[in-house]
């Protein structure tokens, strides 16, 4: 893990890497879209404990719009006795791909997500997730994402993707038509 | 939420639905597999906090391998803002599916899960998940899920599942072949 993470912070020393910073708060994230009111989460940032949830950092290359994210899955996301549940790897999974098709298209939304789970991933086991975009038809993002052990000897999980580019015109025509 | 609550404890009062329990580690709901050492969780109940996180009532028509799921994601589970995380609705997804996937064949693990999503659920809006089992071939079991909003007017996200039984003669040969 450590090894991984060390070549990690490397690439992203290069410049065409950037570590992504992981925010509490979806409006962090996207600070154009007004807060919440009230006190909210994101899903990857609400388990309290050092250590117990989603342990990750994520990496973008944004011209190739490829991002890595390097993942150890805490004590709390538990499905099977000892093993991460698929949940838990589907959401790590929709972050990754979420990423990279903001770096493709901007703001997205899931349309479709299928992943096959392979390998179980027993909890404190790293992982690296290599996400890409396989091809771009209207506003729909087609990706893929792989899920291997750190050494990448073990192919956990595979997935596939469609992310829908949220169109800002309609958006805007939307709120100029006053939210009908 | 409430109505659909008090009609789902109405259909288990009636025999063939039962109110599932809902326990914080896999080791509860598996009692013949040892605990693990540590503070584990059920990736379900890992955020602290009432009403912030995955809210649920799971109910199961044993008879019929039919389960409900009466789910209002908290603040915690946020993707976009004042919107359910893909990875939230897939986890509560994966949760009702293996429940039914155990009640046709027992122990299994999820293979593979898809997802359409289709209209965002708002935080804290009530939806009612709705599994089946559709058919089995040999170890496979292949599911599907509708989640609706709690008035069954809305059709949210639909899912298909496929999960492998887990045969207990070929864990048994593995242990007696000492791991290997």
């Amino acid at each position: 893990m450590r090894q991984q993470y060390r070549r990690l912070l490397a690439m992203a020393a290069t410049g065409a890497w950037a570590r992504l910073p992981s925010y509490c708060s979806a409006h962090q994230h996207l600070p154009e879209v007004p807060a919440m009111p009230g006190d909210t989460r994101l899903f990857l940032r609400a388990i309290e404990g050092a250590g117990v949830g989603f342990e990750y950092a994520m990496f973008l290359n944004a011209a190739e719009c490829h991002p890595l994210c390097l993942f150890q899955p805490g004590p709390y996301l538990e499905g099977h006795p000892g093993l991460t549940h698929g949940g838990a790897i589907t959401t790590i999974i929709d972050g990754t791909l979420g990423t990279c098709a903001l770096a493709v298209a901007g703001k997205v939304m899931t349309a479709n997500l299928s992943i096959d789970y392979l390998v179980p991933v027993p909890l404190g086991a790293a992982v690296l997730l290599d996400g890409r975009a396989e091809r771009l038809e209207g506003r729909k993002v087609f990706l893929s994402c792989h899920v291997q052990s750190a050494e990448r000897d073990t192919l956990h999980a595979r997935a596939t993707g469609l992310f829908i580019w949220l169109d800002p015109t309609k958006h805007r025509t939307r709120e100029e038509d006053g939210g009908r």
